[in-house]
């Protein structure tokens, strides 16, 4: 049996140790070869392939990144595009693939499982916003980094009597803002699922100097204004349609700063969020993913991808899991909302 | 309406997050008074009580250990404790109490539960052997502190061809190894709940050592030889019955470097994994513990601690909850297994 | 004796470890009291005061930011300010003053202390460009902050093949982009005292791809472009003529994404690298400092502040020491440059 | 010119980074070849090399350990030793050696420049205690990982009222107590420089905990009692008389425990301090020590080695290097004593 890997979408801490898992589980109990496709649905459609054993998974654990690459190209978008997929499978010889990645990557794994491809998907999405499991690898490595961020940005606000706006990652759910606001004890939490009301942050942030105290705002990237609250300067949005120069951070600081009379800074954590070495937690779980997906290709379980209950590993139709998006739900946001002050 | 809290058995990251958020919803939504008891149920028992209130719980978000102190002082083994400590309740106008901590705490709060005490408890033990609950606050620090040192001894293994041995805390369940090494990559794992067999794993260090890589083995404080195949130096048992200068990480590098020739080396990590810093996770996870708690007062929801399952949080009666030890299952054992090598 | 002791300026980990060890020292060896005014020079100004005392440092050792609060008051900017200050170090029988600031805060320090205001100065500044002293603490935590930032942002490069731009701080000197760069292995180092030739970052980026490697590039916050090489969005100046929104990091990555056809992302680290815990080395400066400046106070050797030399502290006139700014010399950077690639 | 380079002695923080420079500055500036040595002396005695060029050193920087491995081989002990060596040299053609190491492999090295062979020397040690330079790398990184455990055991000792005694590295000198005590707010600290009192320890230990603050104590593995105050049990040195099974730590915990009646823990923070990713600090000196290095060799500048003396790297006899040990001045002790209580 020869399985081909590859890795696709925005990078995550967790990629290596998924492939590692993957390749040491196949070869040491099943017996397996490995081949690596190059960055994302890349590899197998231009058949871009490199080595894939036991000495190329050495170290990786601890590491960052992926060493397959990754990208978002999508199969489906390229004319004959899966006749070359399967074309290029079939001439390396490889029987089955492990397609780790998110929305996009498990959407055409999906597809092509439709069209006999024998996939098992692995789900990725630093974002943790996918419905099918309680959490993906590399949310809690982001989120400790925002947290860590937030740590230190308490005594710089403090020290200045400042507005501190901590924007974090989430264009679409704010689990990362939500994780990360109550465990570095934000004052105020923003998320893209609440449109939010620049006025009662301003309340917020006046009663909380009130009491000498300095606000710590955490903002998801995607967060936007109630509607006719506050308009976002929207000619700054960028080719993919996101505010770039200036993003909901730099919008709400300028704004505060203009309501409150006080001082606003903004610090956008950015990419830092998603690279270096994973926590413990996304190393565990990205290695059992990686474990219970190579046997589920052994089983022949082809169509599926594996997913975190409680603390068990499944497994779920690829079709079913891609399907929704998990956001935040109004009860856990109003949870939170209790501690703020 | 007025709460007592305490906080009872080891310390652990995370406890002063359940307090901070006990008090913070208390307060702000439920309108409710606190005291605080000092050093467990000692506090209660002899009347040693300090102000809890918004104030007192400022900025203890991030901080390590308990501000309440901690004690393992068993009211049922007081003559007339129980008695004692129903009228410190009353005499401090004491309603209800929200008591965190391990199973002895807990069985306190369970047997004082059944004598008509109003008592919420809170689950921490960071060893994460509750069966109750699927993590208890306080692992994810340790297992996170153990595996940033079983990366760091990686390297100085490599340089120096030797076998290093680390012993992380577990005495009856292997959780924080078993976690701590499958993150670290460690090459062996042993836990209390299989005993081990000194010549299996002299072959494995061989065999490690003949592809030039220098073996990690990382073993749980409590983990035992497997009768007959070696015997620990049981005259260096202290009062406790545990092995106290030199423990079973001691022993097993002694005996490696007998058996193998190589050098070999034990860190033993010891308190440095229960103090400092919570991780976000157990930060997240203590404060939602604390929401939760506050929230079962409120609905008079007594004789019940919170417990995690998958992303909720739940209530499950003190009784039953600190009925069993939750024990790494053979299952999991041998998944971990594989990585080995 | 009484001594009274500010903080002033943009807050720097290691300030509050300067009060601990200057009250400690003074409260300890030679049996004096303390009082703290609030918010730098605004404190003495306006008589706004707090105790200082045992109690009040307990603890603080770790801590980010200063516990007396800081501002960029100039008391000579202020009708009758000198004035002001004297009377209310007068009535508060405060017979000296403990100065810990940067160049502003130690520039009203030597102009009052010309005015026979009794200080002693303690250098703060996170840039680390002040010319008497080897190093200024704050300046090892921020470089390690940039240097983890630039580790984890490796391995996002490397899985997308892409071009990173890291703003670090560094107005007028890039000692914070030259050490951090050089820490995190760059491939490129752009600093205040040298400016850039867009032309050749293009050449080296290309380069750096040719060899299947992404470009990390770090730039200091007050890096220029050589005169015609490029043309910053000089509109975009905030009211301090400081690139507010895009500052120099976000055009050179738009200019490198332009001129190569590569994607390049810019991460502005901003204001965390500034807050949070102190590194070891930080706190064991600033604590040398405070013992150090105390014991100048005993001494009677006003007008002076302390300095590192080595691994000695000396004091050095306080005229004298805020002079002239240290800048990165040719010879440095020449021998970073050596690396690049 | 064809340069080997070899690394021995106790693996340290920042070797890798050593390894980087000296290569990428030889191969880039100079146009040199090299060549690796296996495990210190022993490479060149027994003539085991491997590659070394850009891509060896690719990726090495934040890496603790050396990639060439390590030893304590002494080719003057061994017959002919001198002779191979010179052979081995030739053969392969290496015109000129960087040797990274301690006392010892300097040493082999001073003796061996004085026979005719071509060596630049490069300090190392992780204990700080070499006379020639300001610094040494490795020693930033132990002595942060101490810090940072001293932080966490501070909140478990409060928690519990308990005695913490922690025990660093340091045979002969006592900086690694001496800074990382300092930097974590130790309450004593005991080093191999002066002989502890233990009836002294005593006292301090029972005033702090009048004050209701529990004490933590930094000793260092090579500290010993005052004669006749105390007597460590001798008959648990190791083959290398070294007290093994429970050091000096333990015996201070358990003569504490015994004498004050309180509970006292000890905690051997042993190799963790040694292994893993350099700070900043390390990884700009050790990159620096390599670039001079190397161009010490360009200049043909051999018999020497180099040093840090300020912030300037400068080069000094090998033969005058390693003469002395750089041990903890009681000036520099007693400034530290000031802070305890």
């Amino acid at each position: 049996m020869r399985v081909g890997v590859l890795t696709g979408g925005g990078d995550c801490p967790g990629l290596n140790a998924v492939i590692r898992a993957v390749v040491r589980k196949g070869v040491g109990e099943y017996g397996y070869e490995f081949l690596g496709f190059r960055d994302g649905w890349k590899g197998p459609l231009e058949n871009v392939t490199c080595e894939l054993g036991i000495p190329q998974v050495r170290g990786i654990l601890p590491r960052g990144g992926t060493i397959l690459g990754s990208s978002r190209t999508n199969p489906f978008k390229v004319e004959g595009g899966v006749e070359r997929i399967k074309e290029n499978l079939a001439s390396n010889g490889v029987d089955a693939l492990v397609a780790i990645g998110g929305e996009d990557t498990l959407g055409v794994a999906t597809k092509l499982s439709e069209l006999d491809v024998k996939v098992v998907g692995v789900p990725k999405t630093i974002d943790n916003d996918l419905g099918a499991t309680d959490f993906t690898f590399g949310f809690d490595t982001a989120v400790n980094i925002a947290t860590e961020a937030i740590d230190r940005l308490h005594t710089t606000a403090e020290s200045h009597h400042r507005i501190v706006v901590v924007e974090v990652m989430g264009r679409h759910a704010g689990w990362i803002a939500l994780h990360s606001g109550l465990a570095g004890g934000a004052n105020v939490i923003l998320i893209p699922e609440v449109p939010f009301d620049i006025e009662k942050i301003v309340e917020h942030v006046e009663s909380r100097f009130r009491t000498n105290y300095s606000p710590i705002i955490v903002v998801a990237e995607g967060a936007t204004p109630k509607e006719g609250t506050y308009a976002l300067h929207n000619e700054e949005l960028d080719s993919f349609g996101h505010v770039r120069l200036g993003g909901v951070g730099d919008m709400i600081a300028q704004e505060l700063e203009k309501r409150t009379g006080k001082e606003a800074r903004a610090v956008v954590l950015g990419h830092t969020q998603r690279g270096g070495t994973p926590t413990a937690f996304d190393r565990w779980l990205a290695t059992r993913f990686g474990l219970h997906a190579i046997e589920a290709v052994h089983d022949g379980d082809f169509g599926q991808m594996v997913a975190l209950r409680g603390t068990d590993i499944v497994r779920a139709p690829l079709a079913e899991a891609t399907r929704e998006l998990k956001v935040v739900t109004p009860e856990l946001y109003a949870e939170a909302g209790v501690l703020f002050g």
